[in-house]
């Protein structure tokens, strides 16, 4: 059974939020309450306010160690006449917080108490009555409210709640909440894996979303692909928690059963919301229950998360939420957007002279390692094409904006040794951070020169006298002082297959008609190597099978080597040695980090050149093979 | 055996912390690290950099639902001229996430697919190679750096260390951390109690905050004060746990024994800190592990914990933390201070005319409640007296800053009706809070005239003319344009025992011999009309036993007669009804909220008038007992 529902709304967020709201007003969720221990009560909501049981003291006690007299046994002692008391019959010790007895009224301070024998003391100060002593109810005092209903309970508020003779308290339920991952395709995290499987990551992010937000995930196992099996499911879901959330199965595609289970069962409210990534998302209700289903890709799971689920779960716990902080920042690049949705594009944020900068990360709904890295997002309205570069937008921040001012903005040039540059930086230095964007060496510069970058790493050869890099900020940075960085030497070179199954020794084995290549992006410094070479043999680029594919990373081609998904790509022997591919060595070439001098200047750069030059960083150079790190740390100024 | 040992220190903070940061140096407990489920890994720290197992995808994969092809086969295909693509021949179907088999290379989305026939579809656009695939490692590449070390692991960052296959992170362990309540004088919660019994609400106190900070607790059960016992447990929880704490047994008590029992095991870093509340407190290590005695009233174990536990738990856990959030306010009392001390004074803030207002809570170090309600404390350095009325301090936030801007402040007369009014307010709206201090009418009268309040509670009667109220305003508030919200008539009466033990029937048994009397503080209305009755039946108050014993709200004199500590108080048959006393009645009184005309212009009050007036509000005034109705929420302009 096949069923095509291709046809799927576009209804504005605002829209989709109020209709959502509506539907769900006659929901049976939203007055759950429950009676808990006190000591197990942290973090959650009062349902009614709590009166205190008994008295804090419930008794008079000494407020300090000493004796507790009757203050009229000692009225009017001074230094020249002072009292003079007997222990027992006048006097009994106490420290603080004991009991003071009938016929006490009065403590005084060990400190002001000389002892004149073991029986007898002196007094110089005549007491007033009712000092040092804590009253009954001093703290608490029986029968007053110790917090309101809808408060969240503090780890103070517990004690004071227990100090105040109470035990239990009535506070809202923590919402169910069941998680439904859907699909064939999928598989639980660990399971080997073959083609075609997805694993299923998803779940496990919304059950801690949902954990983080305060209340109690329900991960259920996989459902396939079936109609019945599914609808039974969602029923069962339904009966046992007071949310369901069926993830995957949102889109129009021919295994996409959730939206017709849920208008079979109870109502679709929404499905398609112009927002993007999340389009394809259904907000319904079953049995007085919301059933939201949440599409398949994570970013896109994330938002739909965020947008329709927090508010909904924050509602039912009543936990008070801060809205996430916003900031202005500029956007680094031209943002272009569609007219028809709400866009949210990943941001990484640096302070680049001043300023925030905002730099889009990948957009594809897939990247999940967009929302790891991303510090925020903009939200580009409905009917705006987009942002140009230089433009101020909001940014939304996922993290705290400390962290954001301590970041180190990378852009340009891929190497695995950036991950391991900005591990030990932070690792040394907890409080600042590396962000590194891989765009290509000719991408590093052009973010230089638009300010959006701190540093750019960057491997460029002049082919007219061989030397690296500077040639190319000479032309394309002439008005910034800059500094170059010398990190590593590095091997460029084939990577093949283990065992390299086709043979191949050289660049004119890229022509063969069997060999499938794979490129790096135009601008990289990698593509300009493999382009000089080219040229110096007279090879036709057009004659190579795959030299159109471009990937980003030396990563990336050397997994599509390794994935047989192509058969060789130009790249250095790190990467090759990282996924246990052959290698065939081309050339050497120059790492460097092109720097704006001011930067130096202002010390910003100095933890970092402190890291490049460690022990600890060469050593993991060493262990990754491939670099040379003679003069590593070097800093070369150009003008 | 009774140790004396009075001698203890008064270090200044600054130096207490880098004497302790110095000795913990040491310590082993900095570099545990474990192994955990990456489902179970929310919130903890990595100790090293998580790489991708695995790429995501590891396969080529459709990234839309439409026909995988061989993209060579449709180049050219047009409006005009559109490919003829034949199932199973030249195209399949994929859904998003399929794999993209050997031999194809592009998707064309199911929108652009025109079925001709069941077999035969048409293209009217040529196809790039590689569009709509996601290809393998787009999302992770395999080897690449996930999130580096020092990263707390958020949701989304669980889903991708899934979906890069990676099962295990090492993360940073969480720190155990032993809480052994000592002392022989306390009981568990729940338990009876008897007269100098104190219930050990402090460790449930610390427990909570540990939690919190993402250490585990580890209470153990209370050791009662025995020199053996005490050093066995102490022992055991080192030998358990990576950080002890013992609570109370810091001071100089007669059976404060951990000073000496640490000394024994290991070394004493600081005994006696010059802060307040917190001094007696003790920072020592056994077997490489950091120590603490805590001073046992809760308010100074709190800013130990947070002065002290709180940066070495962070240490520990490696969470970024954030720093409170500190504001300029404005005093609203002089802050007295010694100069031998930094002191904590907890503060309740509002914003009254556009600036915060800061209103110091009581401060003696046993009252918990003032932990419960404050919303930050100012910090009032060594070597200063202390600050006048009108200085501007800077106030550590306990509280979100919202919370604080939306809070309705009333300073002035007790009626236990304002927890009523408070919990009401904030039950329907959930942004609005509403502080009261209980200081008496005059208290409040004084604290509008200083700008410290929106709203004061007054019952003061006018002997001249019998009216309530607006006399006193006019003659201390005549340059405000004032207005009286009218809530309730109340009774005022003798609250005494039930059963009335001591026969007492009138005021006139205020100087009998054998009864007790609790009084009032000066400036109380209640005071006030205990004085015109006195004075009109020609009472000496000096004649009366406990006059001079003064209580600041009904329900504390109601509590002291409850418990035996005093026969009877002059209070509100509400409060008499809380604690189940019987009560002889005396006269009728008017209680009213006076506020300032522009705050009621300002729509402040609103909110507040709405719920004084409200069904809801009623209902409890009559379960509570002792209030008429009439006129309720009446608003009367005074000029």
């Amino acid at each position: 059974m096949a069923k095509r529902n291709i046809y799927i709304d576009n209804i504005p967020l605002e829209q989709a939020q109020k209709l959502f709201q509506e539907a769900i007003k006659e929901c049976s969720i939203f007055q759950l309450t429950e009676s808990i221990g006190v000591e197990d009560a942290l973090n959650r909501v009062t349902a009614e306010p709590v009166f205190a049981e008994i008295s804090n003291p419930h008794f008079n006690a000494a407020a300090m160690d000493g004796i507790a007299i009757a203050a009229k046994k000692a009225f009017g002692a001074s230094e020249k006449n002072p009292a003079r008391l007997k222990r027992q019959v006048d006097f009994i010790h106490v420290d603080t917080g004991d009991v003071i007895p009938e016929g006490y009224d009065a403590v005084i301070m060990i400190e002001d108490v000389i002892q004149e024998d073991d029986e007898t003391v002196l007094i110089y100060k005549s007491p007033v009555p009712w000092q040092h002593i804590r009253p009954i109810g001093e703290d608490i005092t029986a029968t007053e409210m110790i917090i309101p209903s809808n408060h969240q309970i503090s780890p103070v508020d517990i004690a004071a709640l227990l100090a105040g003779g109470v035990m239990e308290v009535t506070v809202y339920k923590r919402p169910k909440v069941a998680i439904l991952p859907t699909g064939t395709e999928l598989v639980e995290a660990g399971k080997p894996l073959k083609k075609g499987d997805i694993i299923d990551f998803n779940s496990h992010m919304f059950a801690n979303l949902i954990t983080e937000w305060g209340g109690e995930p329900n991960r259920y196992g996989i459902t396939k692909d079936d109609y019945e099996e599914l609808k039974e499911n969602i029923l069962k879901a339904v009966s046992e928690n007071d949310v369901v959330l069926v993830n995957a199965g949102s889109s129009a595609g021919s295994e996409d059963y959730t939206s017709s289970i849920i208008r079979e069962l109870g109502e679709v409210v929404v499905h398609g919301i112009a927002i993007k990534p999340g389009k394809p998302s259904i907000l319904g209700i079953i049995d007085k229950k919301p059933v939201l289903g949440i599409p398949g890709y994570p970013v896109s799971a994330f938002f739909v998360m965020e947008l329709f689920v927090k508010p909904l779960i924050d509602r039912l716990t009543r936990r008070q939420v801060k809205a996430r902080k916003k900031i202005p920042a500029t956007t680094a690049r031209k943002i272009v957007s569609s007219l028809k949705h709400e866009e949210y594009v990943r941001v990484k944020l640096g302070t680049v002279d001043g300023k925030f900068i905002a730099t889009p990360l990948e957009r594809g709904a897939g990247v999940i390692m967009s929302l790891v890295k991303a510090d925020g997002f903009v939200t580009i309205p409905r009917n705006l094409e987009g942002y140009e570069a230089g433009d101020t937008v909001e940014v939304t921040l996922f993290k705290d904006f400390e962290n954001v001012k301590n970041t180190i903005v990378a852009i340009g040039s891929h190497d695995p040794m950036l991950d391991i540059l900005a591990d030990i930086l932070h690792r040394n230095y907890p409080n600042l951070f590396l962000s590194s964007s891989h765009v290509g060496s000719m991408g590093g510069i052009m973010a230089l020169r638009r300010g959006e970058c701190h540093i750019a790493g960057i491997h460029l050869l002049d082919p007219e006298d061989g030397t690296y890099n500077v040639t190319y900020l000479n032309r394309y940075l002439r008005n910034e002082e800059m500094a170059l960085i010398h990190v590593v030497e590095r091997t460029q070179g084939l990577m093949v297959k283990k065992g390299n199954p086709k043979g191949i020794t050289s660049l004119n084995d890229l022509m063969r008609e069997d060999v499938r290549f794979i490129n790096r992006q135009k601008g990289s410094g990698t593509r300009m190597l493999l382009d000089y070479y080219l040229n110096k043999i007279n090879i036709d680029p057009a004659l190579i099978n795959g030299y159109d594919r471009e990937e980003y990373t030396h990563l990336t081609t050397a997994s599509a080597v390794l994935e047989d998904s192509a058969d060789v790509s130009l790249g250095i022997l790190s990467a090759a040695n990282a996924l246990g591919l052959d290698f065939i060595p081309i050339c050497g070439e120059q790492y460097d980090l092109a720097v704006p001098v001011k930067f130096l200047e202002q010390g910003l750069i100095d933890p970092l050149l402190e890291v490049i030059k460690s022990e600890e960083f060469a050593q993991a150079l060493e262990r990754m093979g491939g670099y040379e790190l003679k003069r590593i740390g070097e800093v070369k100024y150009l003008k």
